[in-house]
């Protein structure tokens, strides 16, 4: 289970592929390999949590990292960078790194 | 604090806004009033979670609602439509609704 929360001291990459539909579960099972194999085991690396859009047409990683220089390391590792090109010939990724600004939960009743 | 889980029974909208730099803050700030205001009032809310990119260009609002029917139906409501009319003179929206498919947290040390 991954938490989202204004003071954890994590950062956010969320990177968003666009797919071809009939790609989607290649892409989402390429993601899963490449975090169990490689990054879950680079340090910082939190937590990955890869979401599949409803209309097929995207891929979602929210992936927590424990800080920038951790996931700028990852970057320049090379068995990280060889997964993501091979995650490229699938889909199109859009990464960003993020803060969490606010989190809203319902309203008590 | 949100949680994200495989089995948790929510679906989640994540809305990528592409945004002017020195309109982020801006609209960080829009789309909390808007989720206090009137979002966290609907029925099936869960929670939003508002992120800002480190360079600038993004916010994300991820987002969780009971149900699909109940995020339709929010986007039939007249004040979120309302609000969200605002939010679209400060940001670029794209909207997808996804599934987490897979919760990969750090290798046990």
């Amino acid at each position: 289970m991954t938490t989202i929360a204004k003071d954890n001291r994590v950062v956010t990459l969320i990177n968003v592929f666009t797919v071809e539909p009939a790609r989607q579960q290649q892409l989402i099972d390429l993601l899963v390999r490449v975090t169990e194999v490689t990054m879950r085991k680079l340090p910082g690396f939190v937590s990955a949590n890869i979401h599949k859009s409803v209309d097929g047409t995207r891929v979602v990683n929210y992936a927590q990292w424990r800080s920038r220089e951790d996931y700028e390391m990852m970057l320049r590792n090379p068995a990280a960078t060889t997964h993501m090109r091979e995650a490229v010939t699938v889909g199109q990724p859009n990464p960003h790194l993020y803060e969490v600004a606010e989190v809203i939960p319902r309203q008590a009743d």
